[in-house]
C-alpha cells in the first residue's frame, strides 16, 4: 500500500460532499468557499499512541476519537462544523487498520456534514493531528472570558465517566471493579466521546462562557475563571454521576475522577440566572443531561465545597502534558 | 516548564498582529474574519524528526522549515498566507530548544503577516504539524489540473541543491564531495527553504497550472500530467543547476538529485506559449531564476530526454512514504 493509495483509500472511506469545497483533497491546497459574513473557528489537536489512547484502542475508536476531541472544540464555540484536515502518521501501512481507523473517523464526520478536504500521511510513531474548521455568526462564539458574579456552572452528561474506564482498564485492582456492563459502558464514553454540537448551537446568546472537558472539569472551568477574571464554586454534591461511575470504586476516586479525570469532552458552561430556566428546557428538548454544578463569585480561582460549604482539598489539579 | 508555560512561550515568540484574527491562542478554537468575496486555501503538512530532517538539525532550521513546506503549499496555489496552526509533539519541555524552533517559525511567520492562531503540544515523539490558511480571489487558484497541450514548463530556483546537501551530510564518501561553502549553500537550501510566495501571487492568471516540488520534480509534474491529462518532456539539458550543485557529485548524480531529490519547494508550473515573455519579466523583477524546462504535449506521463530526443531512463521516481 503506496502513499497514494493510501490517500485515495482515506478519500472514498471520510468521503462528504459539500457544495463549499471547491477543491478537496488532491492538489497542493483545498479550496474553500467561506459563507459570507460568518467567522471561522478554527481548533487543532494531536493524539499521540500511548498517551492519548492506549496502545490496545481499536482503529474504529482512534479515529472516531482524532475526530472528536477536535469537534469538542468546535462545540465549546458554538461553531458549526464544516471542513476538516487530517495528518496521519503510521508506522507502517496497514490496510485493515486504515479502513478501520476512516470507518471510525467517518462514523462521526458523516452525520456533521464534515468534509475531509485535505492532509498529509507520513511514516513515523503513530500520532493523527487533526484541524477542524467551522462557521459561527460573527460575534456570536462562545468564549472562555464572558463569565460574570453571579452566572450559574452547568455541565452536560457525567464527567468522569472517562477517566474511571481507563482506570479500569489499566490498574490492576480497584476497590470495587466495574461489573462487565459498566466497564462496556465507561470504555465507549473513553473511547467514543460525543461531541457536544448541538449544544454548542443551542448555547449561543444564552451562555456567557463556555469550555470543552478534556483536562478535567477542575482545570478547565479554571481557564473560564482566569479568562473572565473571577472565582468559580462548584458544590461536589451537585455533580452529576452516571449509575455506572456510582458502582466503582470510592467516594474520594469517584469525586477525583470527576474533577480531574479529562477526557470526557462534556461542555462546562455558565449563564446568567435568568438563563437558568432556558437551560433546562435545552436539557429536555436535547434529551441530554444539564446539571448546575455551582456559581460564579467575585475573586479568582475555583473552589470545590462539601454540604457545609467547607472547601474540598484536591489532589492534583489535572491532565497537564509536560507537568514537572 | 509546564504545558501553559510552554504555550505562552511559543505565543510571544511567534507574535503576528493581524485584524483579522478575532480570538487567538487561549480558547477552545481561534474565530477569524475571512475576507469577503475570497476563497480559502489550507494546507498541513508534518515533519518527524528522523525521516523529514536529520536528527542533528538546528531547532531554529526545524521551526523555519516545518512552517516553510507548508508555505510552499499556499505559494503553488498562489494564495496570500493569513494565518496557521501549530500541533507541536516534543519529547521533553526544553526550553532553549523551544526558542529555537519558535525563532525559526517566526523568522519566516512575520515577514509575511502570518498570525499563529491556534494549535496543539503534547509529549510524545518530535514531530510537528502546521496548518496553514491563506486567501485567494475565486477561480484564481493555481490548480494542477489547467496544462494544456502546448503549454512550456517552468521551474523556479535551482532543483537538487536541497538533495544534494542531505546526500552531502549522509553519504561516508561522495565521488566529489562539496567544497565547505558549497556544503554551507546546500545544507542552506535543505534546511531552510523559501516558500515562492511572491512567485505564486504573480503567475495568478499567468500560469495553467502549479505545483511546489516537495517530492522531486518529475514526480511532482507527474501530478500536474496526470491531473490535466497530458504528457510532459522535460529537457534534461534544461535543467537549471546551482555553482554548488555542478561542482558536487557526478552527472548521473546530479541529473538525479534534479529529477528525484525532492525537498526543494520551489515552483514548477506551466504557461501557454504566449506568456513565456512575462514570465521572463518575472524572473527579473522577482530576481529569481525561472528556467524553461520542457513543454507540454498529448498522451501522459513524464519523460525526459537528453540532446538528441533520447528518452533517459531513471532509478526511481521520487519520494514516497510507504513505498513498498
Amino acid at each position: 500500500m503506496g502513499e497514494f493509495t493510501l490517500i485515495d483509500e482515506i478519500r472514498w472511506r471520510c468521503a462528504v460532499a459539500r457544495a463549499d469545497v471547491v477543491l478537496g483533497i488532491g492538489d497542493d491546497a483545498a479550496i474553500l468557499s467561506p459563507p459570507a459574513g460568518a467567522q471561522l473557528a478554527i481548533s487543532m489537536d494531536t493524539l499521540v499512541a500511548g498517551i492519548h489512547f492506549p496502545l490496545s484502542t481499536m482503529p474504529f475508536d482512534i479515529g472516531w476519537k482524532a475526530l472528536a476531541v477536535n469537534l469538542s472544540d468546535l462545540a465549546a464555540m458554538g461553531a458549526e462544523p464544516a471542513w476538516a484536515t487530517l495528518a496521519l502518521t503510521l508506522p507502517d501501512a496497514d490496510a485493515a487498520w486504515l479502513a478501520g481507523f476512516c470507518d471510525g473517523f467517518a462514523a462521526l464526520a458523516q452525520p456533521q456534514r464534515l468534509a475531509l478536504v485535505g492532509g498529509d500521511t507520513t511514516r513515523g510513531p503513530l500520532s493523527i493531528t487533526v484541524t477542524v474548521h467551522g462557521f459561527v455568526p460573527a460575534g456570536a462564539a462562545l468564549r472562555r472570558d464572558g463569565a460574570r458574579q453571579g452566572d450559574r456552572i452547568f455541565v452536560s452528561g457525567y464527567p468522569g465517566d472517562a477517566a474511571a474506564g481507563l482506570t479500569s482498564l489499566l490498574a490492576a485492582a480497584l476497590l470495587r471493579a466495574p461489573a462487565q456492563d459498566d466497564l462496556d459502558y465507561l470504555m465507549q464514553r473513553l473511547n467514543r466521546p460525543t461531541p457536544r454540537i448541538e449544544l454548542g448551537l443551542a448555547l449561543r446568546g444564552l451562555a456567557s462562557a463556555a469550555i470543552d472537558i478534556s483536562d478535567g472539569l477542575r482545570q478547565d472551568l479554571g481557564h473560564i475563571a482566569a479568562r473572565s477574571g473571577v472565582a468559580a464554586t462548584v458544590h461536589a454534591a451537585q455533580l452529576p454521576q452516571s449509575p455506572a461511575l456510582a458502582r466503582v470504586g470510592d467516594a474520594a476516586q469517584r469525586l477525583h475522577w470527576q474533577l480531574a479525570g479529562g477526557d470526557d469532552y462534556e461542555l462546562c458552561f455558565c449563564v446568567p440566572q435568568a438563563a437558568v430556566a432556558a437551560v433546562q428546557g435545552l436539557a429536555s428538548v436535547l434529551g441530554l443531561a444539564l446539571t448546575e454544578i455551582g456559581a460564579i463569585e467575585a475573586g479568582n480561582g475555583v473552589r470545590v465545597v462539601g454540604p457545609g460549604g467547607e472547601e474540598i482539598p484536591l489532589q492534583r489539579g489535572g491532565w497537564e502534558h509536560f507537568a514537572a
